[in-house]
C-alpha cells in the first residue's frame, strides 16, 4: 500500500550513513509529530497505519497537517514491520529534515558542549533538561552518539525541534573561536569549586567530559575554570546526564 | 566443566520470579563484585571465565575472595552463553543475597519514596545519584522495576550495596506511620513552591511520582509541602531522575 519508493527511503533512515546522507531522520508517534510541526519542523512525508486512519486522533493530526500543507501517506500492517524503529509502532511515522545551524553565528549562551557523549539515554535526557532550563544551543564531539538515532529522538521528548544542535569537527579550534569572542570556558569536573558557588553570565560555554573518560586534556589549557558537584556518600560519580541537569540548574 | 547445580540455579536467577523465591541476584564485572565485597554484601559464589583465569585482574580479585571465604567456580565458553546476562561477557559473575531490611526500623532521614518507576536506567541512575548525596533509604511500591534487574544493578554502579531499599505492600499505611513518626511529608510535582527555596530535616520523605502519572492521587492527604524544579524553555517535563537529582542536590 505504501509507495515503495517511500518505504525504501524510511528503511534506509534507519541507518546512521542514510541518515547523514539525506539530511533526514525518522520521529514516530503522534505527540512528538504534533510538537515537530509546532516548532516548524521541515517534515517531508507522515506515513499512518491505514487500519488506525478512522481513530479520532490520527483524524485531528492528518487535518492538522493539511493546514500545513504536509504529504501524508497510509501503509498496510505488511509494511509496519519493515518501517518502524520501535517494537510497537504508535501507529504513525514523520520524516523530517535535519536543522542546519552554525556554530560561527553564535553570539550569546550559555552553552553546553558534549564531549563524546555516547549513550542515547543520556544524550537524550541532556536535550530535554537542556530545553526545559533554556539553553538554545549545544556542540558536540564527532564522537557523541547520532542523536537522529532512534533511542536519543525517543528520549528527548520533543526537545530535539527547541534546542540548536551544532556538531563540530575541530574542538579545539571552535571553542577557542569562542573564547575570543569573549566567552567564558567552564568545566564540571571532579576537582574544581563547589558548584554552588557558580557564577555564570550568559556569555559562558559548559564543558561536559565523556561518561567514560571526563574532560579531554587537549582542552585543558582553554579552561577558566573549574566546577564541581560534592557528595557525601559512597558512589563514585553521578550519571553524566544527572550532573549536566544540576549544572544548568544552578546556572538557571 | 560448571557444576551444573550452580548453573541451573544461575539461568533461574535471569528471571525475577527465581530473584524473588531465592532472595539472590546477578552482578557481573570486577569492579562491581569488588565493591560488593567491600559492602560486605552475602555473596553465594563467584564464577570466572576459565578461559581469562591467569588474567591478572581476576588472580587479584580471586586471591581477594579467598581472604573472605567466598566460593570461587571456573566455567567454560559453552556455560557463558547460558548464564550471562550482558551482550559481552566481562569474565566475572557473583551470586549475591538480597540485603532485607524494613521500614518500620527507620528512624531518621532523608528518605525518598519512589512511585511506580518503571525504567530500569532511571531506577538504577536514582539509586546512583541517592548514594552520591548521602540518603540511607529508598521506598518503593509494588509496582517499580525490580531492582536486581540487571540493566538497573548496572546502572547503579554499585550503589545498590550502599543505600537500604524497602519494597512497601501498603503505601499509604507505611507513609502515614512516617508522618506519626515526626516524618514531614513533601512531593517533587509540577505545582509547588520553587525548589531552590526548599527547606530540609533530616526527618523528611520525598515522594517522586512515576514517569507518567505523576504523583498519586491516594497519597494527596498526606503530603505537608509540594516542589517544583522552574523550567524557562519549552520542555514540558524533566526526565524523573534529572528531577530527583536536582532535589537531592538542593536539600544536600
Amino acid at each position: 500500500m505504501l509507495n515503495s519508493k517511500i518505504k525504501k527511503h524510511i528503511i534506509q533512515l534507519k541507518q546512521k550513513k542514510y541518515r547523514k546522507e539525506y539530511k533526514e531522520f525518522l520521529l514516530e508517534g503522534l505527540k512528538g509529530i504534533r510538537d515537530a510541526i509546532d516548532a516548524d519542523a521541515e517534515i517531508i512525508v507522515i506515513v499512518v497505519d491505514g487500519s488506525r486512519r478512522d481513530e479520532i486522533e490520527f483524524q485531528d493530526l492528518v487535518a492538522y497537517t493539511k493546514k500545513h500543507n504536509i504529504a501524508v501517506e497510509y501503509c498496510g500492517r505488511e509494511d509496519i514491520s519493515l518501517i518502524k524503529s520501535t517494537e510497537t509502532f504508535p501507529g504513525i511515522l514523520a520524516v523530517i529534515a535535519q536543522d542546519e545551524s552554525y556554530v560561527e553565528d553564535i553570539e550569546n549562551g550559555p552553552v553546553l558542549y558534549l564531549h563524546d557523549i555516547n549513550d542515547p539515554g543520556n544524550m537524550g535526557t541532556i536535550i530535554r533538561s537542556a530545553d526545559w532550563f533554556g539553553i538554545k544551543h549545544i556542540l558536540l564531539s564527532q564522537h557523541c552518539v547520532d542523536i537522529y538515532n532512534p533511542k536519543v529522538v525517543r528520549s528527548t521528548m520533543g526537545s530535539l525541534f527547541h534546542v540548536y544542535i551544532h556538531r563540530i569537527q575541530n574542538v579545539f579550534k571552535n571553542i577557542e573561536q569562542m573564547k575570543e569572542k569573549g566567552f567564558h570556558i567552564v568545566a564540571l569536573d571532579m576537582n574544581g569549586k563547589d558548584i554552588s558557588d557558580a557564577q555564570t553570565t550568559k556569555k559562558t560555554l559548559y564543558i561536559i567530559g565523556s561518561e567514560s573518560h571526563g574532560v579531554p586534556d587537549e582542552l585543558e589549557k582553554l579552561i577558566d575554570t573549574r566546577y564541581t558537584i560534592a557528595g557525601k556518600g559512597n558512589a563514585e560519580s553521578l550519571n553524566v546526564a544527572v550532573a549536566t541537569a544540576i549544572l544548568l540548574y544552578t546556572i538557571s
